[in-house]
């Protein structure tokens, strides 16, 4: 087991960086959804992520699912050896198992197949992976953020399923010569040399990991007041978001975000913090509008429309 | 086995919960179609009700299709343990066995192959399912109501299939900003304590239990006027329903409404109740119509018709 | 065993119940071509004809072909059981075992793979059902009348296939409401005490079942005089047939209706009665020419046809 | 086994009866393709020869391969029994075998999978079917007639396919009354008493199947002039056929025409004779040009060309 | 085992039994692809070469690949006999292993998968054939020459895959009557009595064996002058051909071509007299171009440059 | 095993000779893609260099990848004979393995599935083959170097794939016809004795292999100061490349040029020199340019913005 690269060293990204913060924080906020330009450390970030948490001693797996995967892969199946060999009806754990209290990371999550997409938030949904087949039934727990990412001009999700992942964020090109310069340097250095790096960046791992914990284990605590709830509402209704599950996530996301910063109310800027990733992708997208603009159309809304209800 | 929310802490949604309510009664009326947005509590209301009859003593397990489900799972198969453990033939039971005198909940039923829905439609007329393969030769008792639910934008389901469907209801969005609120404010609030809520609704989930039980013991008790019939049989006439599968069941789910609220007698502000929910989907459709003006020509032609032979 | 709705009390529909009543008497006819409106009962009147038939003593199981049916299920196959325990090559009967001396419905028919028409067609026309295969040789006799129904606007069938069929008939809606107010009122009170309604149609029943029962003994006897069979051709050349096999079909039903009616010779208004059903689907059809219009032609072209012919 | 109708009975058909009898006698003029209107008789043309020669003790099963026939079926595979009861390596024949020194009938051929037409049109040609798979090596004889019969509305065969048929007829519904009434009175007087029928065409049939077994036993001292061969390419290449196949098979022909009339000298007048069927599906067809004017045209070209030649 | 046809008794063809006697020589040439007229005996050729090389000595087998050949059948697999009967792992030789040493012939090349077409040009041009797969690994010897056949019309080959090819002949029908009516003539003669015609051929059969197995063996020692290679180069060049195969196949041709001969030096003239089928398929195709023009415009570069040369 | 061609040897193709000696020096650059013209020896050249490693004794299998290759075979799996014989679960290695610390090399690699290549690039870049499934959980180390070789008239790779090869050179068909005629020369030389071939290149080929073992090495010891990494990032930023995977490769690749060059610390010149492999296929493609119009545009931007950044 090579250690990966630190969390906290990964320069830029923070919109992603947040979002996989948050659901950490309450996994409950539903999966990541990371669409963009390619050869931007989406997969890197996950898996610096988990090993941070690792080191504070919040398990968090990291599974990948490959395009390919068989379901019989993905949720488990009869264990063909132990038939064969014992006459044994036993269940042979798959990738959910394996997820479990983690992240399961689908690169190119806009080319698999729509059955297998849907079928994964369902568990991701329920928390529970129950599997009847082959004259086995079982179920087991399966409690995970599943993170989907990949290159929207490959195609995009279909709204339904869009809609199901809790958080949305565009991962784009930093554009900036001495970030770049500066993440082509920490990258050869690591692998160079990477304990070099990782004493480097340890104070700020320990210190960001204890937030995150701390944070889970406040979550329950933290009261939400009315006038913060009928914000986000009404940020949905301004937004014409579809359904209801808009506003649930709205506020337990910002219910994350303020538990992260360690405080014990939501307010409506924590709203307005989260408002973009929230509801990005739950907004009616006008033709041809870009990412960019889409995510700018929510900022502006939430900041008129939250920014007059903090005043009412 | 956690608790679902209760059944009458949902808000809105009128429509959707009296098609299910009649199909509780009498599950001969056929399955319900609910096309809408996407978010709007479709599957939480259907188990929300499930957990309501149950607690009154009425078996109504709900069972999930797969999109994905193979013919095997879903009507049961040889049990190939036994068959290779000690040689003997038996039935392992698919969904429709679990679905027995509950409901079968089907998401994106207009993304299921049209076979599976059609073969669920057959079965759930009969209300027997016969399995003849593999050498296997099984039937069994087979009733449940099915439920489909789906997004319209993504499909609609072929005029034979639908028309097979008792009662159809298009589900959307809620617009008022407060009853949206209370909707946040009661899901976090059962999220972090389930107890205090299910107390809260205690006495009304009681009281339409019993009502809901009451009605389907009576039910053949419920006597129905020849005027009541010729008024649906008028109404779907003027409908332009093709086929007499609408005022059969016009008349059966007018019944169903009656018993629910404890009368002894149809009456044709009973066919005038449920007109909508039985002819939407049995109407011509005009070109580029969307649904909410199909149901307001429906109730147009049913105050009409049904009033002028109330009249008369 | 529930009792199925009486075949006397199947209110309109009149050309579908004397089709199937003449195949019934003469299954050498070939099967019926059920297409038109959904829910008009085509299903039910099949059951009940075959109950009538049975209960006077007639031997006539009604089969349904699920549309995803396999071959092997069928046709019949290797009996795997048999195979896998005692190492015995043993035939496992199939569908089409069941529906010897009755009829094979199917529903759809126009949506089944047109490799299994054919394959049904074939056995319906040779009376007998071959299987060689998985090491296999068996044979049995298969003499049925094969009914398939659907809806045209999903599709009509091959004219190669549409050309099998013996009859044809176009089923539609009823108009009239007092029928269908009546019934409404048959269906509801036979779903409420199943055995006062068959008391009251039983007499009914009992009379035609023996009239057909006669007839199918009769049959041999039944004389076609020359002019008859060359009213028929002259018939079939007018309306433009393609092939021989309308003739022939004409005058065989011809034959039926006689002796349905119990006269030992065929006369041209028998010929005159039966030509919509034998040659509705074997004229050439117009453009955009709808059913109806279809079926009014043929008559009129057997009214002039036959009634010159007879004039001669 | 039931008797076929005679085949001297059967009215009209003339080419396709002379093509089925000049195959017949020689086997390597290769298969008969009859396309054309459906219900004429075809396959049950092919059954009454079939029968008539088998009354003269030669032997002539017809086989009908079915549309959906798999592979193995056909050409026969490893038997399953003896291998898994007794661990034997043994053939199981196929339709192949089954068709040896008869005929191989396919309805529909133009419909059937490119791949199977020519695997069976190589057997046919080589007179071999050699099944090497499973283990198994094994050959035998499979000398046949491939008769291939379909509507050409539902498609033509690939130019490839058809010009490996030896012959080619164009089958039509008979327009004359009186042919066609008496076509329905033999047959309802065949399907009343089949022996009286039979008994009426004894002596036809003897003579017929007399002539066709001698001509068998000459054909190979039949002689065939020079200038009999050069028509014969003559004709080919006013006709434009492609490759050398169409000459080879018109002398075959002609010679088997010889043979049948008990001659010892092939004539260009036999040429002319069996011109149509050899030639009709090589010549270039001209855009929307119907099957009857090709026919004409190669009749035309014949009489000309062979008329110039037998002046010459 | 019947005799073949003569290969010295072919008519016509000239370009096609060049080409094999070419690769007959030196198989490293590669295939021979020979697209044309349907009947054009272009299979019988390569029988009656390979019986010609046998009866000298020369092993030769011909192998025909089905077009539905699986990749088991072609390549060889796992022998399931003797892994069920005795648990050995065993190789079954498949059509590659029947054609090492001889040909393996394809008809309708231009139809088969061309998966499968570049697999067999990858084993032709290694020589070896090694199969792993099942738990088995093998590998054998697989010298073969490969031949395509095929209609143009019918669709043509990839470039990707006629360019592996060694050579490539474009087959048409013989125009001379007197040519044809010869063939006519030895065709019916063989028929009648095969060993008066091969005796007939037996003194023009032995020397061009005697010619073909004297070339294989002086193969090596034919000299190949600086100049002759240049040539070839330049012809390549101004032909446009993509790749340096073209340069290479023309030298071993020319070689080939000279030891047929009997010559011990290749000459510009051998460059001259190969360049037609060498290049007609690597020269960028005109569009609309027909293959005839193509191989007149290969001539006439070939003609000019080599003339060039050699006047140089 | 027979010689392969001595790789300095072979004339011309310099860039995708560069491309594979800097992969075989640090494989963490990533696969190489040729596409270009067929013909090319690019298969030959990659065998070349592997029998030259080998050679200086560094192991460098070359393993190929066909087409139609399944996933078993490339990644490994359940040894079946084990499974069945013994009981046991063992791996049974596949490509991947064979192919560790060498090549694996994909002709047609645009015809290959997606879903493979991405598979392969997956491997590729982590160095480790993990393999779950039927029971089996195995992994082993896989480091190779990718080569992906294709036409690209017969279709691209999707952006995502090409993205993720370190370098991509488009390889086209030598035009001086002196190189060419030594090419065939060469080719027919060591065709007829390749030990003399071998001997006359012996020096030149240990001379090479020792300066890539000595790079491979001195790697980690090779300096890259900051403006060289800052040079690499302006460049991607004028090209436009997408991601930062640009930066890292073209850094990782310099450093390789520069230890083939014995040097111990890296330039601006070694960035321009692998500027265009690294960034011709990074770059957005302009409709309709061809291959060597990008190549040139790199090539310029890349001495513009490198030959700045070496002023400042």
């Amino acid at each position: 087991m090579r250690a990966h690269f630190p969390f906290t060293a990964i320069l830029g990204q923070t919109d992603l960086k947040n979002c996989l913060l948050w659901t950490a924080i309450d996994p409950a906020i539903g999966g990541v959804l990371a669409m963009g330009d390619r050869g931007t450390a989406k997969s890197t970030t996950v898996r610096a992520l988990a090993d941070m948490l690792h080191a504070a001693g919040i398990s968090a797996p990291v599974v990948d699912l490959p395009l390919g995967a068989s379901e019989d892969r993905l949720l488990g199946s009869l264990d063909v050896d132990a038939a064969l060999a014992r006459g044994e009806v036993r269940f042979r754990p798959g990738l959910l198992q394996e997820a479990h209290r983690g992240f399961l990371y689908i690169d190119e999550v806009n080319l698999l197949d729509d059955y297998l997409v849907d079928l994964l938030l369902d568990v991701a949904a329920s928390g529970v992976n129950r599997v009847e087949r082959d004259g086995l039934s079982h179920q087991h727990e399966a409690q995970f953020v599943l993170i989907g990412s990949g290159n929207p001009e490959e195609g995009e999700l279909r709204p339904q399923l869009e809609d199901r992942f809790g958080l949305s964020t565009h991962v784009t090109t930093i554009r900036d010569v001495g970030v770049r310069t500066e993440i082509v340097r920490r990258r050869l250095a690591f692998d160079a040399d990477p304990d070099s790096v990782l004493h480097a960046f340890h104070d700020q791992q320990q210190d960001l990991a204890g937030r995150v914990s701390r944070a889970r284990n406040s979550l329950d605590d933290v009261t939400i007041p009315h006038r913060v709830s009928e914000a986000a509402v009404q940020l949905c209704v301004e937004c014409g978001a579809v359904g209801h599950r808009g506003e649930i996530v709205l506020v337990r996301t910002a219910r994350a975000a303020a538990a992260l910063q360690g405080r014990a109310e939501v307010t409506t800027r924590d709203i307005l913090a989260v408002a973009v990733p929230v509801l990005r992708h739950r907004v009616a997208r006008e033709p041809f509008e870009n990412p960019t603009t889409a995510s700018a159309r929510v900022h502006n809304i939430a900041v008129r429309t939250v920014g007059l209800h903090s005043a009412a």
